[in-house]
């Protein structure tokens, strides 16, 4: 079945990065359905038609997301009516819901939200309960084209669907979110599930893409052997993902695939495989850390906060987390942490012996159980002929253990703090396992 | 003109985010061109194959990342070169940079990276200076297709190009942003740019996206009467960007109009425009601050880490920035800055009083100018009747002068995250202009 997802908004082909793709994705996976391609245009009514127009030929479920804003750029409404041959209706009860949007938050509602109200004649409304732009569900019966051209007959209209179910869905991703828990994909999956198709994403750590290939490729020679089954590698700072994907056949046989491809990877790649499919390594460090009952502190110098970032965006980690800091001068390092000025002025402030001594000082501060520290040079400008852009000292105490690695990163300034953050969460972890 | 922008990978239809778009944008904007449309397949020759004999079909430029990799799963090369009934050409110079490549590494070539070094026939090799993939440059003459069906000719065919530039970049970001700068835009600079469109985006805090609309809707009038002129308001975390637009006309001109229309908008908006283009509240903090020879500390407890990563993106931030603490649980609150336990039990740890002790202590601890403090709650657990989530406090100290503000978010975890970081950063940004 085709899926295609048309993304509108200018500032989409600009600045803004696009995370509702992921989001999507992620949800429809729950319900065995992939996206199969995706579109970006601007609010630009002419090429909205043209998107929607194409789509609605090739795909049974086209979900679009964005342009249903009360502002003078916001198009998609009544581009879609035009395509679709459908009237725009008024809804009393949308402009209800909007007006009490707004009275909730003691604001006055400005004249242009009343656009909001208007639906497509034949949709269902999706309420939207901490925005304003309610999400549409209309089904659609084929379009029809007769198409000469061999070329276009092939490319883009071979396949033709009886029915098409279009989704319009505003563009906030907390507003679309919410609209796919609870409507669309519940929708979706009493239409389409087909609960034929599984998958398994495997996160691994401390191993190049190119190793993992090389590595897993007799497991690879499969997919030529078995039908349906898929690999694929993702590579992010400092993890790569291994997907694989089976569908086709019945659920049991599909279950029964993928355990054995999985633990044929399993035994290839070992210890470096931290998680799968939405663990991350901040999370199962967080169970982690509960169940052992441990408490950490951080000391970080060139990630400049982003572990503590990191680790914190798991709701609840204040529970072991209990205090970080970001010594970014030579002063701070020795002033709050202890660290001797001659270990700085000996080894310099990147080097096993600083980062030893500012884990060490961290603990004596915070008196957790654990400590995490680093020190690196994120670049661009830092680095010498001695110790380049890139070089990153990680230490970690556990109760009486200490050990620092020295690790070496290519990349950009935020690349180097994301490869710096992941490893030393995988490093970490590693330990907390022994 | 028409650009089109094929994103290849599975991962991109999956989990990862695709900034790879945004970067493009961003470069072509310089030379005055801009994406029409983008498009993302997964890992599928067929789909891929669909994709660019449709861009073919519609656009000048047709440019594609990702799919160039050595693994199995990688299919751009063959697939466009059956689209283009072009050979793959094997380049002996282009083995010899990817056996360069990993010999400077000290690492043995994988097998799999010699199907990297062929190249479509006719393509101009761009090197990759960083990765093993090359780029490919190639001029294809138009794509002939009649098309007998009235809507498929509107819809994706009316506009024929004589030619079109395909050009193919690697996926990984750094790759593709170095063939960009070296490479890709000075070719479409000198073939392509028309010198005819300008635009400046200016970036706002402190004000809703709808009501900025309302308050510039005189302005946006113009818009009607000049032709050429758009306007796109884009939401982010704690800021909203307004980009103007212009195209048409001769370069005196529209420098003038583009002028006299942003200083319309400073009128009305103010001291809530804290940047244009590609300043951001970091940068333009990172300079006014080694201007004004001052330095900072800052105390983050709900945010965890994140105001310290935003201001250390800055490269040379060490000049300023000195250090910061998280602050996570009350005793580190109390232990390393000395705020009252009484203080705490009195009016809670997310209180002005407490938020206001914690820059105190801070200031303290570190000697330096200015402190930035923040205390909130992220949720999505925490909040009380009293203290819901999204509650969060600012402290700022310039020299003598102290300051607290209360702020109340919506959003996720994150979004609640982000939103206190850019608009403390604002917060202090104006305080730092008085």
């Amino acid at each position: 079945m085709k899926i295609e997802l048309i993304s509108i908004g200018s500032e989409l082909l600009a600045e803004k990065v696009n995370t509702n793709i992921n989001l999507l994705a992620e949800k429809l996976a729950t319900i065995g359905l992939a996206i199969s391609r995706q579109i970006t245009v601007g609010d630009n009514p002419e090429e909205i038609r043209q998107v929607f127009t194409e789509s609605l030929a090739r795909a049974e479920i086209v979900i679009s997301t964005g342009g249903l804003g009360p502002t003078f750029d916001d198009y998609t409404r009544g581009t879609v009516a035009k395509v679709l041959k459908k009237k725009l209706v008024f809804s009393r009860e949308v402009l209800g819901a909007i007006v009490r949007h707004f009275a909730e938050r003691n604001i006055e509602m400005p004249k242009e939200n009343e656009k909001q109200a208007y639906i497509l004649d034949g949709a269902e409304v999706i309420p939207n309960k901490i925005g304003t732009a309610p999400g549409q569900i209309i089904t659609v019966k084929r379009v029809k084209c007769k198409v000469k051209s061999e070329k276009l007959r092939e490319s883009s209209t071979f396949h033709i669907p009886p029915s098409t179910v279009v989704i319009l869905l505003p563009g906030p991703p907390r507003e679309m979110l919410l609209m796919l828990e609870e409507k669309v994909i519940p929708y979706l999956k009493e239409k389409y599930e087909t609960g034929l198709t599984r998958s398994v994403t495997l996160h691994i750590c401390g191993l190049p893409e190119s190793e993992i290939d090389e590595k897993i490729h007799p497991v690879l020679e499969q997919e030529k052997k078995t039908e349906g089954l898929k690999f694929a590698l993702i590579a992010h700072p400092g993890t790569v993902d291994l997907r694989i994907t089976l569908s086709g056949g019945d659920q049991m046989l599909l279950e029964q695939i993928l355990k054995k491809t999985k633990n044929e990877i399993y035994e290839i790649l070992g210890e470096n495989i931290y998680g799968e499919d939405g663990q991350t390594l901040e999370k199962i460090i967080a169970e982690l850390m509960l169940k052992k009952r441990k408490t950490l502190a951080i000391a970080e110098s060139c990630t400049g906060g982003l572990l503590g970032h990191r680790i914190t965006n798991i709701s609840g980690s204040s529970l072991y987390f209990k205090q970080g800091v970001v010594v970014y001068s030579n002063e701070s390092k020795i002033q709050v942490l202890g660290v001797k000025s001659e270990t700085i002025e000996k080894y310099g402030a990147v080097s096993q012996e600083t980062v030893l001594e500012m884990a060490r000082g961290m603990k004596n501060l915070a008196r957790t159980n654990c400590v995490l520290a680093i020190s690196g040079i994120a670049g661009p400008t830092g680095g010498t002929e001695e110790k380049p852009v890139g070089l990153v000292y990680v230490a970690v105490i556990i109760d009486e253990k200490e050990i620092v690695q020295e690790y070496h990163f290519l990349g950009s300034r935020l690349e180097i703090k994301e490869k710096s953050i992941t490893t030393a969460l995988d490093f970490f972890h590693r330990e907390l396992l022994k």
